[in-house]
């Protein structure tokens, strides 16, 4: 099936607000085996949307639009997609009485425009907005299908997912299969090497197909598979993920949605452990993001950005001896580091990182790129060495996602 | 002038990345007084690019293309529009020196598919890439502009601005006109706001034009204006930046380009003062704003993230009694702190901030979003207390940004 995606508004075409939504809707359409012809953004004019759906119409089998659903005098979207059609708007009266509760709950005052809100086009299938005002629709012009849904990405996504994807596999036959999804989450390789570690796997005859989606410093692997019943489905599933996993089980930290810091926010109050953080080069990027996590406060005792050598001697107890004779950037620092973090703190863990981001403070020895981290608990204190070589602020990112990757490890092993 | 924009490659129409050139490109063009009729993304398809590019001109005067010409066998951008047109290709001698040039000087192994990116349309004028192999190119067929530029955003970028703007300026009437613009960036009032407090200034009279964009948590105005001559050209602008100022002058914190957080670098490296942070809903990333600023270490010389009352109380040396009766959110806790960090580092100031990012831990009396942000020096120490309501990590950023604009603030008027 050949699907377009038309965005909406004239904060598009202006470069006031880059398309949140294209994207996003172009993953899910090709996670379900489809593909897209085009993606096409056009700004809040009755004329032009007219003339681009007719476009896009004209290669595909079925467009998703988003955007111009608002109550107020520029979101015409509704009454451009019912013109091209040559039908009259209507009014729904559940929408409508929907929309008025909402407005009664928040106490908001009602103007008469809101009720737009609750037009669509005669014949069109209402589409529910279980996050705001703006309801969807769609439509089934000569064959097509037209869906129409909220430009806020907020709202785009609940309602692409809830609303048009399943109206979608049911209108074309390989929507009659089951499909099965996940995501599995990998950190140290790059999408090269995740290539190379896969090369061996046949997913075609495992029945599953395999999508690659970087995001900076991670790899996310996404597979697919659709069959007649949801248990095969995720049966067959289930198979490709083993084979994926005895290839790269050391850099896959997670199965499905979350991100790193969640994980390992996860598994630190699972097993009850508290954690001091001292970073140098991260400069507070590692305790930013485990607090990002709600419920933080109960294993993030506290954190030190250690940036002078004095905070590292005052704070940490790290000798000036060390300092003089390895360095601040050095795998004694970043012990001394973890474990004067964890006894300041008296917490369970202590994680450090001490490196050098760049642009400049790099030599031939330690050039920009060059980190240490550690990880000290009662007992012992591990370190690992990398040498990355990326500008300051990925540099940042990448030592702070090796950093939690190495909580990561320690809170898995230590389940075994 | 009408304007198209095609944006090319398969991982945009299978969402495997989003388009970070689209809006950019929309942006600029806007700036220039110019409109964009349509953006369009398409895969790397012979056919489809020919199809797509017929439409977008069909339309518009000119179309600029980003994508699909690396050396790879997927990248036949400039393939399909010499053949949209007839055209056979050519090599030219320059650009294929010049990249066989950055393959000696990297060391990098000549591969022939190389030898593509020094391929053109006939008739087409080269742009070229100061900081990448693939160059672009321009082509004026049936009285149309055609650009061809590649999808790496920096170097889009550079090329837009220094090779495809130029030459659309020349072709078109108003391109005689020089423009000069300014950004100037806000934080503190709603973009409603913003609207309002600048509605009474007559732009069009002041001959300039003005555009919004809100980046979260700051609102930044880009003001332009086109004139026979620089000098008048930037006589305008400077008129309107005065009234601007005149109305905004207390959220105003940079005119130009800079981030929050360099410009108080910045400040802070010019007064020669040291500063400790104590930081703790914002858990460290006032500390990794500032740290993304090269240079940092030059005056941060500390950060505490004191995530509980224990931390508070060791670290910073808030009494537990003042915990006791205001609570760990309060300004004599805020206070305290700033004035503890400030202490403990020696430093010349301690920022510090208190409050309930959520989604938990507020209560009527201080809901989520509740924050206060204190700076201490060797005499005084101020606060302020705001009551935003965003979620999680949207309340972490905007806390930063009013603790980062307190120092802003403080740094500006110690100049007066």
């Amino acid at each position: 099936m050949k699907i377009g995606i038309l965005t909406i508004g004239n904060e598009l075409i202006s470069g006031r607000t880059a398309d949140a939504n294209a994207s996003f809707i172009a993953r899910e359409v090709n996670q379900e085996g489809w593909s897209v012809e085009a993606i096409l953004s056009v700004g809040d004019d009755f004329a032009k949307i007219k003339d681009r759906l007719n476009y896009l119409l004209s290669m595909t089998d079925a467009v998703i639009c988003t955007g111009g659903l608002g109550p107020t005098a520029d979101d015409i979207t509704s009454a451009a997609i019912a013109a091209a059609f040559g039908l009259p708007l209507y009014t729904d009266e559940n929408v409508l009485s929907y929309i008025k509760e909402i407005f009664a709950k928040y106490n908001l005052r009602w103007i008469e425009n809101n009720a737009k809100q609750a037009m669509f086009p005669q014949g069109a299938r209402v589409i529910a907005n279980p996050v705001g005002t703006a309801a969807g629709f769609f439509l089934k012009p000569e064959g097509k299908l037209i869906f129409v849904i909220p430009g806020v990405p907020g709202e785009a996504r609940r309602m692409l997912t809830e609303g048009v994807l399943p109206v979608l596999r049911e209108h074309f036959p390989q929507g009659q299969l089951h499909v099965a999804k996940q995501t599995i989450k990998t950190f140290g390789l790059s999408e090269a090497a995740v290539d190379d570690a896969l090369k061996n796997i046949d997913f075609n005859s495992l029945g599953v197909s395999v999508g690659f989606y970087p995001v900076f410093p991670e790899n996310h692997l996404v597979i697919i598979s659709r069959e007649k019943t949801p248990a095969e489905a995720r049966d067959k599933l289930k198979k490709a993920q083993d084979e994926i996993t005895a290839r790269l089980k050391r850099n896959i930290f997670h199965y499905g949605d979350k991100m790193l810091e969640e994980v390992v926010a996860g598994n630190l109050l699972e097993k009850k452990l508290t954690l001091a953080v001292a970073e140098s080069c991260t400069g507070g990027l590692i305790a930013s993001r485990l607090t990002d996590v709600p419920g933080s406060s109960d294993f993030l005792e506290r954190g030190f950005v250690t940036y002078s050598n004095k905070a590292k001697m005052e704070l940490l107890g790290v000798p000036a001896a060390i300092l003089e004779k390895h360095g601040a950037v050095s795998e004694e620092t970043a012990r001394l580091m973890a474990e004067g973090a964890r006894q300041n703190a008296q917490t369970d863990l202590g994680l450090a990182s001490t490196g050098i981001a760049g642009p400049t403070g790099g030599s031939q020895e330690k050039p920009v790129g060059t980190v240490y981290l550690a990880l000290a608990d009662a007992k012992n204190t591990i370190c690992r060495h990398f040498a990355f070589r990326w500008d300051r602020r990925r540099n940042k990112l990448v030592f702070s996602e090796a950093a939690l990757m190495l909580l990561f490890d320690y809170l898995s092993s230590a389940e075994k």
